[in-house]
């Protein structure tokens, strides 16, 4: 808690000694314990400030929210102040206070309160807030280059191309800025990007943003590897927080990658696609129909060419019908060495939000990817499953977007504050 | 886990001796913390049968997946048999279980999983499954009697009336059945609601579906009160489990209540309204003008009148405009005096469901209510409230709905067979 004021001390009006110890009552008890069971060793919370943006590499959290916002203004201070604002509230609240200084629920009867309560009693749920720039920040395709920012656009960082079988809805796709907010509780989460968009009132304005549960992947050596809504364990070639050099070839900006994109190293790019899976057409394959379309078995998550989770598949055993991994199974067509090595470090969650028109659940995986490169990293791939991968006839693709994620925010700096140097 | 098979169990192909404690690796041993923790000294798994069903009185969990179903058929006896199969599958799944007897990798490669596998490696979670029948059951607006069951429906069950303010989408209101599933994990939750579904594919299909997290309400005196999405606590006045004469009173069907809905005795009515609150308005309120709309500190949660967060509200105290408490607050146009001492046991959550097309979120609360009958427990409350409340300014109704929940099942029954006999 950083010796700060936590919701519950601000709302006590005292001073927080020990932070969420101070939180009272069964309910906040309660979620204390989940806090210290879910991370499995995880601290209680994660500063915002440090050499790379917490959510990347931080111990997938189970809950998203995730929101895509257009800037509104084309005042560049106006711009500069939000990112300051934005870097001090999510400091704070992260820490498990209030996004602004005085609170919820102690502030002037005239005045609307600078934090909008619905977190007060809950602990800081290890939320991280990730913060990223799309390519309508550096130059819009209605709006222009609003803020003098063309010149410092990496050339990575444009709108992804048009695959095959995309049905994106344009509404919930793009984006000037996006938050990534995850954390083990989805009140906390939902309470940052709702007073980030608060805060922004007037400067930006949320243009989709979408809840995740049940993360879809590992991110630490720590943690086994989830099932998403297909039944099957996912994310298990993930690049993982322990594997320093793979991080560096894979999901990290390096300094000489782009000259102009220079703000960039240390940071990332953010790609996010909202996946609809065709739940009731999938759960009537038969069993062997959905092994051979992952490539994996359903049970242990081995390859279907043997061995446990972790195995690598042997692509060259053959069966009676050929290879015993199919050509077309998903873990043969996005296989890394298929594409130079790369790999990338997924934190994507599942969804479902509500039904469709025609009686089933609108639900899949929300994908969200950590890359050095999009252009190596996920435009190759993605085209190769769009176009050869058999799990695609139970996929599609209804949101897409790309953000490049500056590196960590040092003491005194706000997020993102070399691109404006 | 009353010695069946866990999931993981079944995964293992042996013996689940002690249920959940089988569950293997870090990620399904977090979750195993958290289900220990959250409750508060609840137990791990409820069962699905006995005097009443759960997930009414029994301590609200934090997630929920509610789903409206359309019934398809019009043969009586395919209803039947869904009943039954719900009832098999619910009562495993409630505890751990699979939904089927195989299990999602046990099965034949020719055949299609009997369970969909994205739970396989959690537990329990607390589940809950509560089933409704809608009016339409009895008698369909469009399709008439199909069951013979129209001189079987309480006079109670009908549509709830059109009522001011409301802005009902039909594509997600009413419904012929309905599922409440409640869990500490979602995913747990959405893999019950997506099973019953499957297994009932043909006779029913999903109207409508909700999600929600953090709920609104306490029903035991063990759970302190949670926050809403106006950052005030809500649901103070609930009936809690332990109000068992208040219980009989408000919540469960009486044997004398009506004769042609004998069946329901002991059971309740579920009444669902999804509220989308203008979040970006509400934030933008003085402090002093959110809480002269709720009637209550945003802080403590008591009334204006004075009091700790459980006082009685002084209707009767001046101030200097009037009375301190607004006439038009929530607390006072909704308070029990005015209805006769009608009181509900609310169960509802917040939900965020994306975004509007105006640059906002897409949130509010999830109302669920169960009362010994709508006529009295809800219209009339509902009524005033859509009149008078000045909470109504940042309210919208987007969905209503109401059913029947039958009273528990017992061994060798299922779900609501009195209705049947």
């Amino acid at each position: 808690m950083s010796g700060g004021l936590s919701r519950r001390g601000l709302l006590g009006g005292g001073l927080a000694a020990g932070g969420v110890a101070l939180a009272a009552g069964g309910y906040a008890a309660a979620r204390l314990g989940e806090d210290a069971a879910a991370g499995g060793g995880e601290p209680a919370s994660y500063p915002f400030r440090g050499q790379r943006q917490a959510g990347i590499v931080t111990a997938a959290q189970d809950r998203l929210h995730f929101a895509a916002f257009d800037v509104v203004t084309d005042d560049r201070d106006e711009l500069v102040e939000l990112l300051r604002l934005w870097t001090d509230a999510a400091e704070r609240m992260v820490q498990g206070q209030s996004a602004g200084p005085v609170g919820a629920v102690n502030g002037a009867q005239n005045l609307p309160p600078d934090d909008t309560g619905e977190a007060l009693d809950l602990p800081p749920s290890r939320l991280t807030l990730t913060i990223g720039f799309g390519p309508g920040l550096f130059e819009h395709p209605e709006l222009g280059d609003r803020f003098g920012l063309s010149d410092r656009r990496p050339e990575a960082l444009a709108d992804l191309p048009h695959f095959p079988a995309d049905v994106l809805d344009p509404a919930r796709s793009g984006g000037d800025l996006c938050v990534q907010a995850c954390a083990d509780d989805p009140q906390v989460a939902v309470h940052a990007v709702r007073n980030l968009a608060r805060i922004g009132f007037g400067t930006v304005s949320v243009r989709w943003s979408q809840l995740g549960f049940g993360r879809t992947s590992t991110t630490t050596t720590s943690q086994s590897t989830p099932r998403n809504l297909f039944g099957f364990k996912d994310g298990t070639m993930n690049v993982r927080a322990e594997e320093t050099a793979a991080l560096d070839e894979h999901v990290w900006v390096g300094a000489d990658d782009d000259a102009a994109g220079g703000w960039l190293a240390g940071g990332s790019y953010l790609v996010a696609r909202r996946i609809a899976m065709t739940i009731e057409v999938w759960d009537r394959q038969q069993l062997g129909e959905q092994e051979q379309s992952i490539g994996r078995f359903k049970g242990s998550g081995g390859p279907l060419s043997g061995g446990a989770e972790d195995a690598q598949p042997d692509f060259d055993l053959q069966g009676s019908d050929g290879p015993i991994m199919p050509v077309d199974s998903h873990v043969a067509v996005v296989h890394p060495d298929r594409f130079g090595g790369a790999r990338m470090l997924r934190r994507g969650y599942n969804f479902v939000d509500g039904s469709t028109d025609v009686g089933g659940l609108d639900a899949g995986l929300f994908f969200i990817a950590f890359v050095r490169d999009p252009r190596t990293h996920f435009i190759p791939l993605q085209t190769e499953m769009a176009r050869n991968d058999r799990l695609m006839e139970y996929l599609r693709f209804t949101s897409s977007a790309l953000f490049a994620v500056p590196p960590g925010v040092r003491e005194g700096e706000f997020v993102g504050q070399a691109l404006f140097a």
